[in-house]
């Protein structure tokens, strides 16, 4: 058993018990909720990136209490057994799955509602409720909870936290850090932390609430979400599709609309590549589109901000469709909807997830169509155009999880293009598995030491998904690599 | 020398130097930068609290550059000798004040922007600009950054950073870790780190950016900030002022605007207190009003929420004027603007600043009355009442900075009331000197010794603000407090 990333002096460990003991003792504490049935532990060795562990873990334990994700903790932590806690599994980045000799925590089955505050503007949830469900529910006290990534209906609110999800909403309203007011977290040795402030402001101390949204899973196990909230009411929506015959003619629209201080709730790029896919799996007649500009606007001013966006676009050169109409709005929405289904008809994909500065939007789409060139692979991309975040998409020949190395040589030069223009890694999927090569590149020595160290801090034996965001020896069953 | 408050292996930190020995050192490594007249020093030991340190700090560093706060770190490191960061001083809890022993980094010749973008709605600038001298300039290219502080004018954007202000337009527009997007930070030892992202969204790794943001120069000296900023254009503003006969009444109409899902820009509760002080300083007459609320609505939708915050405070008892006439405009500002300087005349204060859930807020302002009955003092309160920021301000006779034991008897259990109605004690001015008794009843003792190991990683000789936040041996100088 060697599940620790961390370099530790290795004789520092607690003492390993053989995995049986561990199991047995997940059991004697945990009647129940302990599986071990191969057959049932196979889904977790993967994720929605087709990535796939080696092997299969221990067991999973699905947790329906604080107090249950406890009693797992220190059992893990006494045996010295590595710990993957796990949501939905809807992640594309490996960061939650697991294999060989770890233990699985499941908290999907932590999904209630404790508290919705109309008066404090505030929900108090269990991290297994899904995004999609709990926005139903705040539907009917009139208020929301904004992040909405792609997966919001599958997904489950301690998943986008721990993630930090992103979503198509976050230019005007936030990434789910700025949605989260406090968290209930369990550390490694299973003690019970409240990080964060109920209230509006707060700044007693460090925000350690900030510090573990986007964690991944490695710093504790988030138990409970002290949710901030918005009134549901964004008044009219107001949607636009717009055709382009370039992607820099719509990449230039987009950044007119940013430039003039406009604010779209939505503005979702598509490239040629994609309406090709498109046209190829729907049917419908795309041919000589050279990029698509879906926009929605909401709120008081929505009509005056959806005039001022059709005339920016317009004078790019886009020819440009805007209404109020839902069913016309819908239709306008599906050929944005109807990307990933395309392209999953094309074959299998790696799904990337690069953010630059929005003026150089057009400069990272021309550095796709160079990879495309020099590497002999399609790279259809998305954009949320409002924020700058790319998901070039690399179609391949071959199962899920097995990519090929030519891909991830691509997929490396992307990312050096990333870090040149001023952008990241990862904009909104996270560093799991299939980034962690290269997070030394974006940090730089000193702080990527300096992280590695703030880990040691609240999981000082390395138990808390390890081998996931750094590279250190990977757990046992998960491939190295990049 | 002992400015360690981390009660580290006392083998470990460097040799300690003369102190004369690290003064000419600083001036050797940076000619005309560093002050060493007592009387031009004095200034660094005091902030606007009141509170200042016995003695007087080694020197002062007029930083110019980020090489300069490198070099003075280094050679501080190397001796051993405490570094306290100071931005224009204008604290409230004695963060930035440095007395015997200790440098003071003072950056407010840092003080250009360096970079205005209009296309990516980012700014970068150095810490020691003055917020308001920022937001002239940014309103020439139609943008603003957010963070409001009541101190904006004189504050800096890094004073700001280093304690998450907060301000009067957080309930709509964050606080001020909202309103930035990445840091370049100096670690004690010189170390020049970048930390959070340029772009909109971005995880790779753990958010340090949000780490340092508030965490009130203990763990490095910020010296450059990239700042995510808004449209200017919020479109017409209607004000609201509304006298209500009692404090009860004026706090339902502000929960009731909440719990409406209305967001106003500002909304602003006085007490009777308070408007008794700003009668007897302004003459107006004011006799039998119990509370003031003053509401301010921006955006497209200004009126239409003017109208209805309006009708909900009639229906609560109050007397309402609406207006979208600056001049009277104004009048109804000018009251809630006159608070601390007619509190100021009646004697010494300490400015209190607990947050509370707004649901709480009338229970928190019945405490603050409870407390004046049981110490027989009198404690006006105002608070932002969109966020549930109260500031009960004691009066009391004596000198600033010696605040009697009975003020601080009845302040502890003020925050004791505040945190049992689920709060904190410091909504926005932090906990510096003067809180740091009591920062371990907030966070309990496991995160708060979480928080001394975090500070361990980032300053592990524990020089940067030595007895700060945490209520460790204090530097010499500063007494200890609570």
């Amino acid at each position: 058993m060697n599940g620790n990333p961390l370099g530790q002096d290795p004789g520092m460990p607690p003492t390993p018990a053989p995995d049986d003991d561990v199991v047995d003792r997940l059991r004697a504490a945990l009647p129940g909720r302990v599986e071990t049935d191969p057959a049932l532990l196979a889904p977790f060795t993967a994720d929605r990136s087709g990535h796939r562990a080696a092997g299969v873990p221990l067991a999973v334990v699905h947790a329906a209490s604080v107090e249950d994700v406890q009693a797992a903790c220190r059992i893990a932590s006494a045996a010295g057994v590595p710990i993957v806690t796990r949501g939905a599994g809807t992640g594309l980045s490996g960061g939650a799955i697991a294999g060989d000799g770890e233990i699985v925590l499941s908290l999907t089955g932590m999904d209630r509602i404790l508290e919705i505050s109309a008066d404090n503007r505030l929900a108090v949830v269990q991290p297994g409720i899904l995004n999609g469900r709990l926005n139903e529910v705040l539907a009917e006290h009139g208020l929301w909870w904004a992040p909405d990534p792609a997966s919001k209906d599958i997904s489950t609110v301690g998943g986008n936290i721990a993630m930090n999800a992103g979503g198509l909403l976050c230019a005007k309203y936030g990434v789910t850090r700025e949605a989260v007011l406090a968290l209930k977290v369990v550390l490694a040795d299973g003690t019970l932390l409240s990080v964060g402030h109920r209230t509006v402001k707060g700044v007693t101390g460090y925000d350690l609430c900030a510090l573990m949204i986007g964690s991944e899973g490695t710093l504790g196990v988030i138990v409970e979400c002290t949710l901030k909230l918005q009134p549901v009411d964004r008044g009219a929506t107001v949607t636009l599709g717009a055709f382009f015959d370039s992607l820099e003619a719509a990449a230039s629209a987009a950044s007119a609309v940013t430039r003039a201080g406009l604010v779209p709730a939505i503005m979702e790029l598509m490239d040629q590549r994609t309406l090709e896919a498109v046209a190829a799996h729907t049917g419908q007649d795309l041919a000589g589109r050279g990029a698509y500009l879906l926009v929605q606007c909401d709120g008081a001013d929505a009509v005056q901000t959806a005039d001022r966006v059709a005339d920016l676009a317009r004078r790019a050169g886009g020819t440009v469709d805007v209404t109020t109409d839902p069913d016309e709005a819908d239709r306008l929405v599906a050929l944005r909807r109807a990307a990933f289904p395309s392209l999953e008809s094309l074959g299998t994909l790696l799904v990337e997830d690069i953010a630059v500065p929005r003026s150089r939007m057009a400069e990272a789409f021309a550095a796709v169509r160079a990879l495309e060139e020099k590497y002999g692979v399609a790279i259809p991309t998305t954009c949320h155009a409002g924020d700058g975040n790319l998901h070039p998409t690399f179609v391949y020949d071959g199962g899920a999880g097995e990519v090929p190395e030519a891909i991830w040589a691509a997929a490396g030069e992307l990312f050096g293009t990333a870090l040149e223009l001023g952008g990241t890694l990862s904009g909104e999927h996270g560093i799991g598995l299939l980034k962690r090569a290269w997070l030394r590149d974006e940090l730089g020595d000193e702080q990527f030491e300096l992280q590695r160290r703030i880990k040691q801090v609240f999981d000082p034996a390395g138990l808390l998904n390890p081998g996931k965001v750094f590279p250190g020896p990977a757990s046992p069953g998960t491939p190295p690599v990049g």
